[in-house]
């Protein structure tokens, strides 16, 4: 047993159960199982600043993560937590590829969401350590870049990972705004038929938004009872306004089930989506 | 019974009972025993924006909020939620003064931190109609201001509230800082033994900063399964950083407690004093 494995109890799993793509089963439609899953602080930071190394939550939260990364096909992440974090997004539950089995059974594909193509991997990246460990799958990465730079399309065809395409809406800021239907739709195309959302705070901040909130299936969020304080890196939507022009709130979960989970506490429930 | 009196079952109070002053305790120093209480939305929001009636949390909270009050001797609020919310700060448990008994027994005494005496409270404030009709006790305002308006102080006399003076610190922004110590200080010998805090950010941030986290016995938190969107009135204290000057977490609590409570969770704990 490699010795940096996690173990996840079967009593603690059958709380996710509900919550989780159901094993084998075949979608009926153009998109993946979906779920959004991230831990904040009670202030709702993810982090007290990009790429801070924030220890926010306990060792068995841990390892719920990485048993839910082993339960999806795909693990997304934005460009900035890519560039801040330089994350293994492989999964260490004991018993999958790399931890305990041979081949790569089990280990998700990370996706990183890179619209202008500026994160700068290499092989000293951790996502390519792992690969060359054997330890984990090369990412998926989507641009809105048509040549992405001749070092970087090498890097990936190395290790069996790929630049993809998909449609990015221009933000009034002159920003990229991913269109997350379309981006779905294009990994459920490339057979991942579930993916794990998790972060940063810009993805969640956008799929939490009235427009995009439909795509989401599960919504599994851990809370660690801290304080980060004011500046931190915030799961907060964008405000929302009824239609006589007064705030209302941004979004709501139902089938809410709360599990307290060491001092933490995990929240499971789906967005209610109102439109 | 009073048509608006609030239930709250025998089995829920339990679990809230290792949080709460003792009944007939007596404290063995100079301050009373304080609780932080409020809730939030996922994101932190007490309200969508200051004086916005927010329902953030369930019916079974509410009634948990008034059996609180029924367990303290004041409560307590600063101006700013006076003045946008026109709060009654009563108690409607079931069996206090005004809610199925005569009298007033059971009903905390509202505290106003109003340090520039700001808020016009009038015959029509909502705490004064509930002391006519028998159902709540008249604030006492704590200000700075040697001499408050006489029509303010004649109406707080008329219902046997009043204007306490306690030491105010001043900001680098000019505004006021309520030295918390000697406000509790003083509150315990004007013989409040408990005293809950509701409110509103303002408060509730300075109260996490490191100089006054030491003053809380007691940290009861109800998250409410909803993001109320970014611009909201946020529970965050300020940024800390340690020696070497990097950022922290702000505060932790300790022996935490976690109670799913209808669509809300409950948290209970105490804050951790490093300093």
């Amino acid at each position: 047993m490699s010795r940096d494995a996690l173990q996840f109890s079967e009593s603690d799993r059958g709380f996710l159960e509900p919550h989780l793509p159901r094993e084998g089963s075949t979608s009926d439609n153009d998109l993946p199982f979906t779920t959004l899953t991230f831990a904040t602080s009670l202030d709702s930071s993810l982090a007290l600043s990009p790429g801070a190394r924030t220890v926010l939550s306990g060792p068995q939260s841990k390892a719920m993560t990485h048993y839910l990364r082993s339960r999806h096909d795909g693990i997304l992440i934005g460009v900035g937590t890519a560039v801040a974090d330089d994350p293994g997004l492989n999964c260490r539950i004991a018993g999958v590829g790399g931890y305990g089995q041979d081949g790569l059974s089990g280990q998700p594909r990370p996706v990183v969401i890179d619209p202008t193509a500026r994160w700068e991997f290499s092989e000293d990246s951790k996502l390519f350590q792992l690969c060359r460990e054997g330890r984990g799958l090369a990412p998926w990465v989507i641009t809105a870049v048509e040549k992405p730079s001749p070092q970087k399309q090498a890097l990936l065809d190395k290790y069996g990972g790929r630049f993809l395409s998909a449609k990015m809406l221009r933000t009034h800021t002159g920003g990229h705004q991913v269109d997350w239907r379309d981006l779905f739709t294009t990994l459920k195309s490339n057979d991942l038929k579930s993916i794990m959302v998790e972060g940063g705070g810009q993805v969640i901040n956008s799929l939490l938004s009235p427009a995009y909130m439909s795509l989401l299936d599960s919504v599994i969020v851990t809370i660690a009872p801290t304080w980060l304080g004011q500046g931190g890196v915030v799961v907060s939507p964008a405000r929302r306004f009824d239609e006589g022009g007064n705030a209302m709130s941004a979004a709501r979960l139902k089938n809410v089930k709360w599990y307290p989970f060491g001092e933490d506490v995990v929240l499971c429930g789906q967005v209610i989506v109102s439109d």
